[in-house]
């Protein structure tokens, strides 16, 4: 770490240690920043500063910058009460909130941005943070008219000093998109879940029958619930659209099944799977990279020997998926690398009997 | 491959020389089965015959059993022809397809098995058939009243010589079971993809602000569209039935959301965690398996350090999962291990500063 006398340091504080809030902190302190935390539970803050998250716990009136990393609920009120609070001229406060609209606007301050890292774990907690967390990941800024040039250029080296890339969308044009990728995608994996427990509850071994595309489309449902309700608080509005949209399709699909539709049917499959297939991967951009996708038997070894082998050749795996299909015991590794590296990896993986295909080396 | 002489093997027919068809054919020829197989397309029977999957091309007048592997659309009258074929006394038909109900009502023999394993694969055609495919598998039959006993016991020991283990149910509540697990969520994730897409046709790349969850949920929708209009006609009654739980579940949902609903929308996710944290999982009895969780970063290197450093203790992993939270870039590596390994792979990977949790040790 860069020790530069304090005075010559950039200087911002943190409120609100969890994983987030101490992923931040940390990843800014790395980077030469004067930090203060603090938490409404002494042992979180305490925990950031023996990790070397934090310079100090506490407020700092030198701050040109603050980031509110509290749960939902608690955003709003402390980001007030900083704003309002005296200390550097031009001083800039930022958020970590998964809902924007009401938020932002409820502020309506030209020196507040909005903000939301798309980057998180399982896990809680300072114990849990990672100064690299957000490197690569987006991050959601949301701008409006009112809001001063200056201070977001502040939120935006932010972004960047922490290794993300900055998204900038209209706050509710945020909680439309959060609503149909993360919040109603997330009810449907539980409610299918509780569909399948519903059906089965005579026999719950016929849950075997659960392959693999079961299980991928159910894992978030596994995780847990805290911080649903109040993003169910936040973002009902949006949510309700998407649900309703979502509802309106299944019916769709219904009156498809009910009348032998096959047109139609095959329609909504053939949209879907193009859709899917032209996600944007994950991490760099997408006209850099490729999916390399290799079925591999469900036999112990092969996961290690295909990675191993490309980590050998000096091919970066970006991204690493299985997937299942439907109904099956096997699985496809989809591993995200350089196009660049497309062939390598091709045919190095040949030359160990892996049939690899490779996707979007149109 | 014990080659007994030809009068002294076992003899099956298998029609439909496809992934499943070639495998299973493949499968029995390698425990000492001596078997024809027949496919409207020649190249396939000429080429599994190459692959040696078959011992002969052609119809087998002295085959104790047959398995039907075409399409599901040709199930019904292949198996019919079969049925009423001359030919060996006691000759019994089962098939691999995936809806029972009204093909078994349909055929109504004594000496019909309807069968569907729970396997597969993304690739297709002989090419892509493993001998073997069914090992620790799933395999549904679905014996009536009407099925004569050494019938059934002949095909009970078909499965078992490839390696799969029997689940035995109803046709009907096969059908409805997969409909719930498999035929809906199929369904579910091409509209969850559908209404993504239809929300953000003006701005492709906002797609980017979908995380693993959404990845995971919607994977399914990325495979072929051609096997589907079959299954939707042949299982539309179960569908529709389990269409209309899952569309209202979800209306229940939005009032859930719409009314502020706290107590049973933490109702709703806890029920669905834990019903997704208690599915068994695939590979061996549940009670010999826990799950391993280990938090990795995005960083290419860790999933190969974690999977050989298992494999240098001899832990065998029968599963592999990436488990990525709804909205974040890292993940955790989802590992089914033996329940007798968890402890030396917990202290192993401790060692090099994984922090893996073991669930289902209780």
């Amino acid at each position: 770490m860069s020790e530069a006398p304090a005075g010559a340091r950039r200087r911002a504080e943190v409120v609100g240690l969890g994983l987030i809030g101490t992923s931040v902190a940390w990843g800014l302190r790395r980077a030469g920043w004067f930090v203060t935390g603090s938490d409404l539970r002494a042992e979180r803050a305490a925990r950031a500063e023996e990790l070397g998250a934090i310079d100090a716990i506490g407020e700092d009136l030198d701050a040109e910058l603050a980031i509110v990393a509290t749960p939902v609920a608690a955003i709003a009120e402390v980001s007030q009460r900083l704003l309002e609070r005296g200390g550097r001229p031009n001083f800039v406060v930022t958020d970590v909130g998964g809902v924007k609209g009401e938020l932002v606007s409820a502020l309506g301050h030209p020196r507040f941005v909005g903000g939301h890292p798309m980057a998180g774990s399982e896990q809680e907690g300072p114990d849990g943070a990672d100064p690299e967390l957000f490197h690569g990941a987006t991050w959601v800024l949301t701008p409006t008219a009112a809001t001063d040039e200056a201070a977001y250029a502040t939120v935006r080296q932010l972004v960047s000093v922490l290794g993300a890339e900055v998204v900038a969308l209209a706050p509710v044009h945020h909680d439309e998109m959060v609503a149909v990728v993360s919040h109603v995608p997330h009810l449907t994996a539980a409610t299918l879940m509780g569909l399948a427990a519903g059906a089965s509850v005579e026999h719950a071994s016929l849950l075997r029958l659960s392959a693999g595309g079961f299980r991928d489309m159910t894992r978030v449902a596994a995780g847990d619930p805290a911080i649903w309700p109040d993003i169910f608080r936040d973002n009902a509005s949006a949510v309700l659209v998407a649900l309703d949209g979502l509802i309106a399709r299944l019916g769709e699909a219904r009156r498809i099944v009910a009348e032998q539709d096959r047109t139609a049917l095959v329609e909504l499959l053939e949209e879907a799977k193009s859709a899917r297939r032209n996600l944007p991967p994950r991490v760099p951009r997408a006209e850099d990279v490729v999916e390399c996708r290799i079925p591999v038997p469900d036999r112990p070894g092969a996961l290690a020997e295909v990675t191993t082998l490309l980590g050998e050749l000096g091919v970066n795996v970006f991204d690493v998926e299985i997937a299942h299909s439907a109904e099956s015991e096997g699985g496809v590794l989809v591993l995200t690398i350089a196009r660049s590296a497309a062939e390598l990896a091709r045919k190095a993986l040949a030359g160990r009997g892996y049939r690899a295909a490779i996707w979007g080396l149109s």
